[in-house]
C-alpha cells in the first residue's frame, strides 16, 4: 500500500537556492509564512530562563482557556486540542474515524495533506470537482454542490478548507450552515480554517459558530499564518467535547513543545501584531492585485496571504527564472494547477524584489 | 475500541503541586529528566536571531548526517529519521506495520506507551513475562526467553528496551543478537535505547551496530533525556533505508520543530555537557544506593537515571508523604509495580531534598 502514496512536497528551501545558484540573496514567498515575527514572541525567547531539560506541559489547560476565549462563540477549553501543527489535527481526526471501507472526499485543488493522510488509512479517495465560473469569486474553489453529489453511503469524512489553498477562495458560513443541513449527521465534516485570521472579522463568521449545532464538525486553526509561529509547529482542532476527547486519546502526550505553547499564548494577546500583519497583507494585496492586471495576469481568489495566478505555459520558465533571480514561489502542479504559480504575500522588500523579476521577466518574454 | 485505550499519564507538574499543598518549592523527580541544560544550547536561544516565522527544514540533512557520525556503526544519514520526540517514530513503525491482524509483543513492566499505539492499531496485545529471579541483575526486567515462548505466526512487532523503563536493567548486545538470530525475520523488532547514553560506551555496545545485520530491526534514540531537551521534543529512529524510507511516508512534514533541530545539532556536540552529565548520574546513582542499602529498601536495575525501588505497602503513603514535602517521584501501579517508586537522579540539592525527606519518612514511620 505504501507505494501508492507520494510524499509532501515542501517549498525550496532558501539554503538550497542560495547553494544551487550561488545567490547572496534569496527570498522564500512559497510557503505562505507571514513575513513578520512578534516581537513579544522574540522577547520571551531571547530573555527568559527556559527550563529546555523539563518535559512540556501535556495538558495545557490555561492555552486551551485562552485560546477558547480568543475564539468566542462560548467555547471553552473542553472544546480545544492543541496540536503539533493543525496537521497532526486532521491527522488525529482521519486515524480516529477513517479505515479502509471508508471514502473520504476531497475538492479538486485542496492542501495535499488531506489526501496523503486518509490515503495513510487506506481510504478511497473521491476528488469533488471544483467552481467552473470564470465571473464566480470562487473559481475553482471549493463547490458545494459537487461535494453533496459525491456523497454515498460509504462516505465518512469531507474536508473543506475555508478559506482555501490554493485556490484562495472563500465560502460564506451560510452556505455551509445550509451544506451540513443537507448531508446524513454521520458524514463528518472538517473545516480547515488555516488562513481564515486573514479575513474581515466584521464581515466573515468561522465555521466555530456551527460546532454547538453540529456534532459532526471539527474546525482546526493554525498558528503557523498570521501568527507567525511556522517554526515552532502548533495549531488547534475545535469540535464538541466528546470528539475532543476522542482525538486526545490518539494524541501523544507530549505532542506539542514548550516554546510552541508559550509563544500561542503570548501571540494570541499581542493584538497589534495581528493588526500589522493584516494591515501588510492587504497593502500587499492591493499591490500585487494592480501589477497582475497590468499584466494582464489572471489571478484566483485572495481571502489569503497569498496568491495563485495563471502563467499557462509560462508556468515552469517564469518559476525557474525567479529561482536564478533568487526568488522561490510554488509550482502548483501537484495541487493539478500546472498553468498556475502561487505567490505569499510577503514583506514590502520582498514584495518589491518579486514584482520587479516578474516585471522582468514578461519584459524579456515579450520582445 | 477508543474506550478500552487508556490515555499516558505523565508525571504530576510542579505547578499543580505547588498550588495544592500550597508550598514555594516544588521538585520533580518523576520524568527522568536530565536536571541539568547545555549552556551551548541555552546560548543559541537567548542570544541568535531565530526566523520563528518560517518553516522547519522538513528534511534535515545535515542534522541526519551529524546524529549519522555521532552513532557511528558504519550509519549514514540514509539510516536515520528525525521525530517529534522517539514516541512519535514508535508511532509510525507501528502505523506503518501493524493492523487487527497483528500480534505485538511486550515485556510485562514496559513504558506505558507502546501498549497505547499498538492498540490504537487494533493490535492484540500479548504481553511476556519479566525476569524473576531476584539474584539475576535483570530482575523483573526484559525476558527473551519469556518473549521467544511467546511468539505465534500472527506475530508482528516486539518490544524491547534497553535500557529498560521502569525497570533500569539491561540485556548484553550478545543476547539480543542470539535472539534476533533465533527468531522469524518477518518480526519487526523494536530496541528502545532512550537511556542508552546512561551507560558506559567503552563496554556497552549499541543494537544500531546489528542494523546491517538484521533488516527486522529499528533502534530508537531520544534527546529528552542525558541531552535534557525534554521540553523541545526531539528523537530519531535508525534503521536500514528501505525501512527508514517507509517511515518518511507517514511522517507529517514538519513533525520536528526548528528549535528541536538546532538544539538537537548544538547537543550532540557538546560533549563536555554529557561527560558532566554522565559523572553527575553516577555520583547520585552511588548516594542513592548507600541510602537505600542503609534504609534496607531494594531496588531494581540501575543502567538509567532513575532507580525504582520497593517500598511494599508504603508505596502510596511515601509517595504522598513526598509529595506535601514538595518533592514529587513517580508511582508504578500503572506498570504494574504497585509496591515500587521511581525517583530520577536529580541535581545534587535535588537529591538531598529527596534523601532527607525518604529518611523522614522511614523515621517517623519506625518510631
Amino acid at each position: 500500500m505504501a507505494n501508492i502514496i507520494k510524499k509532501y512536497t515542501p517549498g525550496f528551501n532558501i539554503h538550497d537556492i542560495q547553494k544551487k545558484y550561488n545567490l547572496k540573496k534569496v527570498i522564500k514567498l512559497a510557503s505562505n509564512e507571514n513575513p513578520f515575527i512578534s516581537k513579544n514572541v522574540l522577547s520571551f525567547i531571547n530573555n527568559s530562563k527556559h527550563n529546555l531539560n523539563l518535559y512540556p506541559d501535556s495538558n495545557p489547560h490555561n492555552l486551551h482557556s485562552e485560546i477558547a476565549k480568543s475564539i468566542g462563540y462560548r467555547m471553552t477549553d473542553k472544546n480545544i486540542i492543541l496540536g503539533n501543527g493543525s496537521n497532526e489535527i486532521l491527522e488525529l481526526i482521519v486515524r480516529s474515524n477513517i479505515d479502509n471501507k471508508s471514502e473520504v472526499i476531497i475538492p479538486k485543488h485542496s492542501f495535499l495533506v488531506y489526501e496523503i493522510i486518509s490515503k495513510l488509512q487506506n481510504a478511497k479517495i473521491i476528488i469533488s470537482k471544483p467552481e467552473n465560473d470564470k465571473n464566480n469569486k470562487n473559481y475553482l474553489g471549493v463547490n458545494l454542490t459537487a461535494i453533496y453529489e459525491k456523497i454515498s453511503k460509504n462516505t465518512k469524512l469531507i474536508f473543506i478548507a475555508n478559506p482555501a489553498n490554493p485556490t484562495g477562495t472563500y465560502i460564506s458560513i451560510k452556505h455551509i450552515d445550509d451544506f451540513l443541513k443537507s448531508i446524513p449527521k454521520k458524514i463528518l465534516v472538517i473545516i480547515d480554517e488555516a488562513y481564515f485570521e486573514y479575513l474581515d472579522s466584521n464581515i466573515d463568521k468561522s465555521a466555530i459558530s456551527l460546532i454547538k449545532k453540529y456534532k459532526n464538525i471539527y474546525v482546526t486553526r493554525s498558528f503557523s499564518k498570521i501568527y507567525g509561529l511556522a517554526s515552532l509547529r502548533v495549531g488547534y482542532g475545535v469540535s464538541n467535547p466528546e470528539n475532543i476527547n476522542k482525538l486526545k486519546l490518539y494524541k501523544q502526550p507530549f505532542s506539542t513543545n514548550y516554546f510552541a505553547q508559550k509563544a500561542a499564548s503570548i501571540a494570541l494577546k499581542d493584538s497589534s501584531f495581528i493588526k500589522e500583519s493584516k494591515k501588510n497583507n492587504h497593502d500587499a494585496l492591493q499591490q500585487f492585485k494592480k501589477i497582475f492586471d497590468e499584466l494582464k495576469i489572471t489571478y484566483l481568489g485572495t481571502y489569503c496571504n497569498f496568491i495563485t495566478f495563471r502563467v499557462g505555459n509560462n508556468s515552469s520558465s517564469l518559476f525557474n527564472y525567479l529561482l536564478t533571480k533568487g526568488v522561490i514561489v510554488r509550482p502548483l502542479t501537484n495541487y493539478k494547477l500546472p498553468e498556475y504559480l502561487r505567490v505569499s504575500l510577503g514583506s514590502p522588500s520582498d514584495n518589491k524584489l518579486f514584482i520587479k523579476h516578474l516585471k522582468g521577466f514578461y519584459s524579456e518574454n515579450t520582445k
